[in-house]
């Protein structure tokens, strides 16, 4: 409980909120690459960063419906974008994933349980916590692939029938994961999926805007995607694409009624709790950055990328005490490295675990998690030739420093 | 369902998002004057317009946690700010509503109603729908002045308890309506609240930040609260208050574990699906325009913006076929004004309903809705006096050439 009284004069200190600028630094953040923004999005900031500025032409109360600027045009190209028949903006992926599990869960309630891969997010755990449902993990390899056995989809869909009776309520694929970047093709799941007749929901939040998304024929019911994480967008904002199957089940208006007044609210989309909350910048940043985006999807941009992590790879595997995780070559720049040397460093370091982080910085290289030196992980997205070699070469230099080479 | 294909010519129209700008244009939007920047927004945002900008310094995984920009101290302030224990950040002012009315139903799962004053927003009844709820509406005075009958909570909450066997599971009442502007004190009802033990939530979208919020001795349990409609934040974002009474209630920690993994997230919040989405330019925002918005609640600037709409009421409502609506004198700018005069109008001009708003366009005055000439809602929040008086002169020059004076 606190004593509920301001003094003015603490609040200076949130007079002058300011941060380095890209030019300054080489940023390797693993979540931060994706979501730099375009100067196409950057304009469109300062032009909308007032709240509420998308809605000067909202003429049916629905932001899903603006057309100046062209918010219906966009989400059916993003749509499209994504290989899915609809999309609608979330305030994250978080979001998208929760709300197709409570949807699911009203249109299902005997089904209680999700499955989903063993490097799942965080947040898809806590969606399904959320929505009162249980977890039924996918495993993986483990070391140092970490690679997930798709095919074991069809073992846990049959273990749930067997021991609950019901069906799973949804099956999550992670299409690159947050810890090793690893890609999985969803077609074998979302065929498996298929067979049982189980909504399939892809979590692209990592790779839809960095890679391109095939949704193989139709098998994938829902997929999540993060605009700040992957789409160049301000953000915080997601998308929800959603086949036609489900149409009637997500864009389900609100059919509410007030005992006394009567008022309802038809038009509005129940699931979304009206307009989901991305009016302004989110939604405008991400619609400036789409053609960028889109164009970097493409197939040459694609390889290109993978190019740029396969390089550093190559120039720091043979530093002693260095393991990398995950599956090799990279398909998507986010990368694990066990660093067994430079946590050894850290132990009779006088800066501990933070030595790292102050190493590459005076390299004017940042985006390292502060205190950790047993692994790193970085992401590449989008750095130019000259920047990666010089993080490579920075990298090994920090290693020669303290004889590891 | 679409065709799946883009042509990359037809993403051109998303170069260019621009939009006019303050300087342009008077811009009376109801729900547009509380959200415009100052000065230090601004500037914050175009240091923080990259997704997960917030996050460079995190070190626990946690938005709440992070000091760096110091998100731990502005929690702390906008609690004291609000008059309350803690306050979180959300999506937005109607995630605060949904998230509070999930964990009190988990918390009181036989309780089924929430009772809501007659002018609530719609979102209010939407987080209801959601919920699986039942509404209950306090009623109003209706025309013209929409007062909502506040001691009437009290019968309606012993209607439910008579005709349900439960005490309804949360009472609200909307600090400042969408529709009128009305302005109620929470004290009586938070004091009927109490009397019957139930939880009770002021929804303090439109006031909190235009407004000073005294919580009129721990009455309130939960306010929530918007950052782009009244506390000059890009957003979107929203902000939950909360009392010490219901911390282990909100701030529960995720419990789930993965059955192959044994992986778990206890530092995680389960309520807010970890860090709420409002990462980077929409916290950030907030926190830089809140020594402005601390000051612009004090007494001395509420009683001089109160002035200034009264002022235009004054001038105006002499126009024949002019009513305004809801409570007189003006508490907060937000304000409703019946125009029979200008429908009329609207009946033989070639644009139709579209007439008004070009009429104040001509005059550099934008914000009026599209279409609707039956009625107006306009917010005078922060224009200067000669602004004030150049929109009422041109109210009535518009009037004038009507032949309505």
């Amino acid at each position: 409980m606190n004593d509920k009284k301001i003094e003015a004069d603490s609040l200076k200190k949130y007079l002058n909120l300011t941060r380095y600028t890209n030019e300054q630094y080489i940023n390797i953040h693993p979540i931060q690459r994706g979501g730099l923004l375009t100067p196409e999005a950057f304009k469109a900031l300062v032009h909308y960063g007032d709240g509420y500025s998308i809605c000067d032409y909202c003429l049916k109360g629905r932001i899903d419906e603006i057309e100046n600027p062209p918010v219906v045009d966009f989400l059916k190209d993003i749509a499209k974008f994504l290989d899915i028949d609809h999309a609608m903006p979330t305030a994250a992926a978080r979001e998208a994933k929760r709300i197709v599990m409570e949807v699911l869960a009203k249109k299902f309630p005997a089904r209680k349980t999700v499955i989903i891969d063993s490097l799942a997010h965080y947040t898809t755990y806590l969606a399904i916590e959320t929505n009162k449902l249980k977890v039924r993990e996918v495993p993986n390899s483990g070391h140092s692939e970490y690679s997930v056995f798709l095919e074991k989809y069809k073992d846990t869909i049959n273990t749930c029938i067997e021991e609950e009776g019901n069906p799973p309520l949804l099956a999550v694929l992670t299409h690159v994961d947050y810890k090793y970047g690893n890609f999985n093709d969803p077609k074998s799941v979302g065929e498996i999926c298929k067979q049982y007749n189980i909504p399939f929901l892809l979590n692209a939040a990592y790779s839809a805007g960095i890679l391109p998304i095939k949704s193989s024929k139709n098998l994938i019911d829902f997929i999540s995607c993060s605009g700040h994480k992957s789409m160049s967008a301000s953000g915080p904002i997601g998308i929800l694409g959603f086949s036609d199957d489900y149409y009637d089940d997500i864009m389900k208006n609100s059919e509410i009624q007030g005992n006394i007044t009567s008022k309802s609210f038809n038009n509005k989309i129940c699931t979304f709790m009206g307009c989901p909350p991305v009016y302004g910048a989110p939604l405008v940043t991400l619609m400036a950055s789409f053609p960028a985006v889109f164009k970097r999807t493409q197939k040459e941009n694609v390889s290109e990328e993978a190019k740029k992590i396969n390089y550093v790879i190559e120039k720091i595997k043979d530093i002693k005490g260095i393991k990398i995780l995950g599956k090799l070559p990279k398909v998507h720049p986010l990368t694990n490295i066990k660093t067994d040397c430079f946590a050894e460093v850290a132990k009779n370091h006088p800066r501990r675990g933070f030595f790292l982080r102050d190493e590459f910085k005076e390299r004017k290289i940042i985006g390292l998690a502060p205190g950790i030196s047993k692994e790193m992980k970085i992401n590449t997205y989008g750095l130019n030739w000259n920047q990666i070699k010089y993080f490579a070469k920075s990298f090994r230099n920090i290693a020669e420093k303290y004889n590891l080479l």
